[in-house]
């Protein structure tokens, strides 16, 4: 019997573009108080990274009407890897063409997941190269620790709603190559909540995770990681001096093992402060699923996530346009 | 211009083989101290795991007159990966031929590195399956954390002293795929003291440091991850109270980013516990290098690594047949 | 004018008793879980204390057929210390009596606090002398750090529910010589929900709060110290894997500052893992005190305490005896 | 028997007052690096305090020609105890008169230890009032946690250096009240290298260590407080990233058990960022005591202290006084 090698084209989540209507404090958020630096200002957007960020910038801030994400950027393992992925992108009719690349990167091709999120695939990608005043102590750190505010290290990953996860989980599967880790289904396993899934031994990249509102092409949440526990809680207390609300945590996710804090930043948009976890490495890792009964204990030490966690995200919807109930459940 | 794809074939590390003198005494150190699970015996070996290996096996104890590395085990990621490896290990008059398996994985391939270290290369693996007893209220997590001792979560990568370092870097990087992330080059960047590769995003699985003595096929350590940086302080308490000799740490390497603390079992062999560093997404991550200025200052936070640090690996050589004296150096 | 000088008649918490309907499981649950060590047997009780206790016993677990806590051990910081607030307690009329003192404690002073929780004073008290096999390497530590469950340090505080908060508060400090270092105050300051007193830079060794069922003499909980809060997330790993109900926390409380874990001893007391917290030195600190609008964000990093926090505590009572509602708060 | 009873007059260490060669840099190390505010300046003055000091400063930066401490002041447990302890000061021929107080103290009495260092005792203080910027949400912190460089706590203790330890240790018991608890004791017991006294239930506020120069009225270092062992990690980045000189740690000292981390601020004066430690509240604590065997396997997990920990103090001397060798010993 001969099995179908893996794909193995993507190397990482590269960048995320986030839509706030309140730029000026949202930057105000991810600079200062998260401890981000801005990199570049190009029209409507700023650029930003995080300290332990490899690349020139990993995140863009764009003012909008509306919160919400805008294009999610993957970098792909190799040309020849870039290419077989936008084949297999334009064999499924997703494709939306070829770009120059946004700040930073080369040539991009953009590209919507069958919810309609904009996402886009590239492999050129300029390394940050810090100036005096930035540059570490250690070389192999691309700049030194900012010691302003949390201080987040990295973009780590992000959870995006979806009408239908399975399509949309088949579809990263299958066209992109993502690994699925694990997954909440409920009725009996064949209604899929939410699944989270993975181009790297990082636990997951991206999660899909129903809509409950109907709408399509929301973010629930992004994530940006720190080193460890006590970062997190040290975060919690910045984010409440800073006026900040703290939504959930924070406090340690069944899926993931993660340890988490979810804040709101100015603009609306959910952010994950997020550490811990655990790394996947097998190639045959049997995907982890969890059904109504074993959620109906919460998080992992007990209590439960709040009511928003699962009612809020953005942009906001008007009208509600699911017409069925979806039980309680946790999209870590 | 067309650039070669890199190899995507070795998903991980799987295993590692210990040689002891003193199995009671080496078992005592990873079951009691350390906090593994034995899972089997068969014959002079005893078979352990740590509470989040989710292998079968992760470290085989060997009753043998001296200290050092036995067999060490990469997975392949795919059959097909494993053959195409195989191939080149032939094809590089390294391969030692198949065997049925050892205790938990399939039929493997046995080579040697150059510098005489014996390796093997497997797909098939059998996944731990908790009894009542370890079974963690984690359905991710393969058995519950024990609570006993250090509490390591899994293997993490090791360190092997080689006569010749660009030719075993060289080796793991052409054959195996390995990626080079860091190096000490002496001597205006051509003497290369020390390498560290990783097929993940893993700072590295393995590094091949200069032996000063000339021997080959020598351990210089092998590292076992905990989850924090408290973990590795809480651990200097257990290791002390025990008795057991530390040799370095806690601290930050330089190279890595990572905590160490270093101590010996009981039969010889350094082990470090080892948590922090970073992960490495990038395809093109350039190398790090340092010199011999750049390593003057020590370890991160300054002081230095004991002269026992350069000169002690196992097995122990009685005759010194080292005709240069190496600089000092941190095989982190 | 010349102002009274504050009493420092008290030294420290000195032991607590608890009573157990499920003795072996409480027992399983201190040694075991969290660590402790037992050091005496006696009729229905065994005598326990944690590593880094200096007392020969600290907690004494009494087989009874309700949970509920029995005699609070106070120890004098010198014998005139001793006298003098045993004269202050027969003068107002509260003293029980003299007895031998209990195991590792010389005379003792019996009384009851005007909820007739029953306590005592003594001085004499004999010093914990390790055996070679808990002996610690650091000759300050009274024994070894034991590596086995969470491993609690110390003893740290108790919360005691009262039918009337401000003549027990009074009690602790006109005639024992505790200090007040923060109060709930409902109802523009005339209702005392709560207060924290210590006589000990450490932020409290004694709460009373308000029993909402009317009830006398009841615990609210015990506390046991962690050296931080890393510790604290890894207990609730530890208790949830050993199947102890969390019922809050980890988190962060407003009052005191301090790191949470609540769960129920088998037994059914509840039993707090305690971090963090701040010292207050100054001799004058102005109690803190916080109102309802205060109150309602819940607990520091937001979130709210379940309302078993409110109303269940040892022993429970059958009737509720309150004749009125008092509002949320959080007893820290 | 009738035992005298202890004397408890001193509430805890007020402030200090460093003297630097470099005002301004020595104010970017206590401000930017390690997150101090400054609070009011006067003269050649300024004062600070840390985010968790409720004092209105604790801190007091003077340029001078050398480094070194200047005023150190102690408070009193009440106007009584102030009385009490002037007068015993007095007797003692060591009071150098009453002033007005410094900067947020009221009246104060100036004194000397025998070996030369100036101290003061007060009790009036007065409290740090935060302005809305400062302000935290937590009514129990003075103020807001700060989110900029290490982010002391509050100020912890001092080591100073003397010519004659046993006579100073006996002066601060006997005189101050102080309670001894940790010593190194050479030569059978006979030769006092060091003694480590507190008036609270910290380990201790005041070392006196025996000066190898035979100088007088040095300093040793001063410590401040960070909450956990990761701030202190998160610490050494912080100083290795702007170019600090560290002398030793972070790592684990045997007395005290603290974590340390000692750096050099750049006025030349030794500072300490400090955590854990263990709090002693029995009235008859017996000292703890260290020989030159007990002292010959260096800090608690292994390696030693630098050279420099034994001969570096401020001011720095020119000619050497000392006519003994003192072995190798860990002022902690």
């Amino acid at each position: 019997m001969t099995v179908k090698e893996p794909i193995q084209d993507i190397a990482h989540l590269g960048a995320v573009e986030l839509f706030t209507p309140k730029p000026a404090e949202s930057l105000w958020y991810f600079r200062d108080v998260l401890g981000m630096e801005v990199v570049h200002q190009a029209g409507q957007s700023v650029y930003l990274r995080a300290y332990g960020d490899y690349a020139l910038s990993t995140l863009k801030l764009t003012e909008a009407s509306q919160p919400g994400v805008g294009c999610i950027s993957w970098r792909a393992y190799s040309p020849q890897a870039m290419e077989r992925r936008v084949a297999a992108l334009e064999q499924a009719g997703l494709g939306l063409g070829w770009t120059n690349g946004d700040f930073g990167r080369g040539r991009s091709f953009r590209f919507n997941d069958p919810d309609g999120h904009v996402m886009e695939i590239y492999y050129e990608e300029q390394a940050y190269e810090a100036g005096d005043e930035q540059r570490s102590t250690l070389k192999n750190l691309p700049s030194k620790y900012p010691g302003r505010g949390v201080g987040v290290r990295r973009i780590d990953h992000l959870a995006l709603l979806s009408q239908d996860v399975p399509r949309n989980r088949k579809f990263a599967e299958d066209i992109l190559g993502f690994r699925l880790r694990e997954q909440i289904l409920f009725e009996n396993g064949t209604k899929e909540i939410g699944s989270w899934l993975s181009n790297t031994p990082v636990h997951h990249e991206l999660a899909y995770v129903v809509d409950i509102k109907g709408a399509r092409g929301r973010l629930h949440h992004f994530s940006m990681w720190v080193d460890n526990r006590e970062d997190v809680l040290r975060a919690a207390d910045i984010l409440t001096e800073n006026g900040i609300f703290i939504e959930a945590g924070p406090s340690k996710h069944n899926n993931s093992q993660a340890f988490y804090l979810y804040s709101y930043e100015p603009g609306g948009n959910r952010i994950e402060i997020y550490s811990g976890s655990f790394l996947i490495f097998a190639p045959d890792f049997k995907p982890v699923t969890w059904n109504e009964e074993e959620r109906a204990g919460g998080v992992y030490w007990g209590g439960a996530l709040p009511e928003s966690f699962i009612q809020y995200a953005t942009p906001p919807v008007e009208t509600e346009k699911a017409d069925t109930v979806v039980p309680a459940f946790d999209p870590a």
